[in-house]
């Protein structure tokens, strides 16, 4: 039988999906054909539907179905003068998770990485700087969640020196041991980092 | 952050897929929302495709894009007298993968199950029957390409049966040890299957 095209279109098109490969797309798409119109239909009024409901928030510029500010942008009970700073929306998710955090956030949608050729100016770093300055109440912390790589520590080190002169608490959460590991299993680097961070007992 | 209700929708029609669960469906969901409004929107557009062009041929029951016939059917230099019997149309591409089948197919849309309530009625059985009957050239040969199981094997039977009287070749595929395999690691009834159909060399 020679390939269909419509059925090989879509298989590369899952391919892009990540951790996906020729296999494995072949078998979603072969599992789509299988189930029918009506999933097909289901999939995409749901990929429609995201398209056209999120946006990103032009406070925090997190992900939200809200507008014109994120539900946390928006919520009075949250604490403005906390500003937690991620990487990407995803992160957002990932720090309400804890349950304990009552601040607000700031997505910068990336880290500086001058070898990849992404400059501040790529960031929103100058959004976070504007609305340091611009606050009221004023900020009192900013929690730096970035991830524990050379991208992560360059941002940290460049957001740390701009906002120097803001009279601001900047810190950046712990690097050490994850809970629950086993000493023998813990790579050099982050057993190096959780000696420099140690903490009195 | 409160859930985005679309995407929360978007990943649990991802998590239907085979072999996805509620991490995958979410890294997904993320990765098509990162990727921005461009692929999700080719997605919709292959997906739509796909449920548009794709029907089944009225002769073999496979998918083909193809009117009415699909390629094979529809293909004077196949030899239409013999029949490959499959349950699937992915079989079919299967069977086509060898590469030296000139023959044609015939999908049953599934294999005997009579504890799941499957019978004869619910398969491509009847259009198989007539399809033999009315053939010109006549058929001289029904190859059984079924599943090794206890489906296939119920399967293979009672089409052995019905087609009794039509004078026809009826064969199926070997079952013994698979190509490249270690003696060692094949379980019992493949190495019993493998003993029953031993051939002379």
């Amino acid at each position: 039988m020679n390939k269909i095209p419509s059925l090989q279109h879509l298989m590369s098109e899952l391919a892009r999906l990540p951790g996906v490969g020729e296999k494995t797309a072949q078998r979603f798409a072969y599992y789509i054909l299988k189930a029918g119109k009506n999933y097909s239909q289901t999939l995409r009024a749901s990929l429609e539907n995201l398209e056209l409901s999120i946006h990103t928030c032009p406070n925090c510029f997190s992900f939200t179905e809200k507008t014109p500010l994120c539900e946390i942008c928006d919520n009075p009970q949250r604490d403005h003068s906390l500003i937690c700073v991620v990487e990407d929306p995803f992160d957002v998710f990932k720090v309400e998770s804890i349950g304990g955090f009552q601040g607000t956030y700031h997505v910068l949608q990336g880290s500086l990485a001058p070898l990849d050729g992404i400059g501040p100016e790529d960031l929103r770093i100058t959004e976070l700087v504007a609305r340091v300055k611009g606050a009221t109440p004023t900020v009192r912390e900013l929690i730096l969640v970035l991830d524990a790589d050379l991208e992560g520590d360059t941002t940290a080190l460049y957001l740390s020196k701009i906002l120097a002169s803001q009279q601001i608490r900047i810190t950046r959460i712990a690097h050490g041991v994850p809970f629950g590991s086993d000493i023998d299993y813990i790579d050099h680097r982050t057993l190096g980092r959780a000696f420099e961070n140690r903490v009195e007992i």
